[in-house]
């Protein structure tokens, strides 16, 4: 990178855990491997944090990815036709606060309450697989296509390096946010990214779900 | 029951929940009903609060199912022939955290922990489709049966109602938790029902899996 004249990082996608052992590295990278698997056993952000901090020795700047392309951030507010229901309202503000705390462990981002009743929690599994459980529970606690409710929400850890790791949503959420019943997707206004927005108002529409822009003020509407 | 000259209830089992709107019930149960929904927007703990409320109310004293079958109880320490291992402790307390902050939340009883990370949390799915999604992890975050690493906490929740819902584990616990190649489970000595203990045992020492009865005490050694 240094040879092609980068001076700012940013870092996008998804990335799998590695078999540490495994992998096959330059001088320098073995070099830096013991603490990174040293950082990789404290969770997901401190492994995210040693990674960006080797760039940073390097002289590179590491930009977030919400200021690297900041009409990926979600806005405030619903994305699509549809909004929250006083019963999803309710939903949304407990599932912000069954994340947060899920956050505060560094365990995941996303959780997902149906009428006040936690149905499934991420963590190393990730949204999707968490998601398609929601879709196999039990017809009693959850909703259906015919009578949506419950509401995924998924946020940033409190403490978490905010440049990278941000939540992410695309076309594929929203689907299997409709495949499991759901209401709706919630996420933190100007701290998630909305991957093909365009796409993903089209899917919310079409599937009958909402995708709304939760702001930290809307608590206080409770 | 009261025909029969019942004088003490205890629950036990798995219970799903019905879809409330299509139970066919007598007059009694149609009365109770609207109480009983409304406590179970609330949660498992609020629910199963306001059956035995019920029970109560008619003049049955409920009893733990530990009361009633004191044998069932977790002891203290190493129930068969393997010990958590320093690395297993340390995974051991961090998943009473998270248990903790998850049963604050009457979100779960379970999550697994391997070297730090937080593989997987139980909410809605219950503890067995837990562990099965711990199998079906990348090998890179996990053990295997070769190299075992991990361990399931599982804990009742701290404002709990202890007459009800104690964490359960049996021989399919143990054989799941060997699956996802964990090295063993946790549970809090004198506050969790073993079932089938003798082969829970003889499962758990069959697989190479330890099954031990935390103490809050133990959270000294660290």
């Amino acid at each position: 990178m240094q040879h092609a004249g980068c001076e700012e990082v940013t870092l996008a996608g998804k990335v799998a855990r590695p078999e540490f052992t495994k992998l096959r590295l330059d001088a320098r990278g073995a070099l830096a491997l013991p603490r990174i698997m040293a950082a990789a056993l404290k969770g997901d952000d401190a492994l995210l944090r040693a990674l960006l901090a080797i760039f940073e020795k390097e002289g590179m700047r590491v930009i977030g990815s919400a200021q690297a392309a900041r009409d990926l951030l979600a806005p405030f507010g619903p994305l699509g036709k549809l909004k929250p229901s006083p019963a999803d309202d309710a939903d949304i503000l407990h599932g912000f606060r069954v994340v947060g705390a899920l956050g505060a462990l560094d365990i995941g981002q996303a959780a997902v309450v149906c009428q006040g009743l936690v149905l499934a929690v991420e963590a190393a599994e990730g949204t999707d697989a968490m998601l398609a459980r929601v879709a196999a529970l039990p017809a009693a606690v959850r909703g259906t296509s015919a009578n949506r409710k419950g509401v995924m929400a998924k946020a940033a850890k409190p403490h978490q390096e905010r440049r990278v790791d941000l939540p992410v949503i695309g076309v594929r959420t929203v689907e299997l946010v409709a495949q499991a019943g759901l209401s709706g997707i919630a996420v933190e206004g100007g701290a998630a990214l909305i991957m093909g927005r365009a796409r993903v108002v089209e899917a919310a529409d079409r599937c009958g779900i909402f995708v709304y822009g939760f702001a930290p003020e809307d608590d206080k509407r409770e």
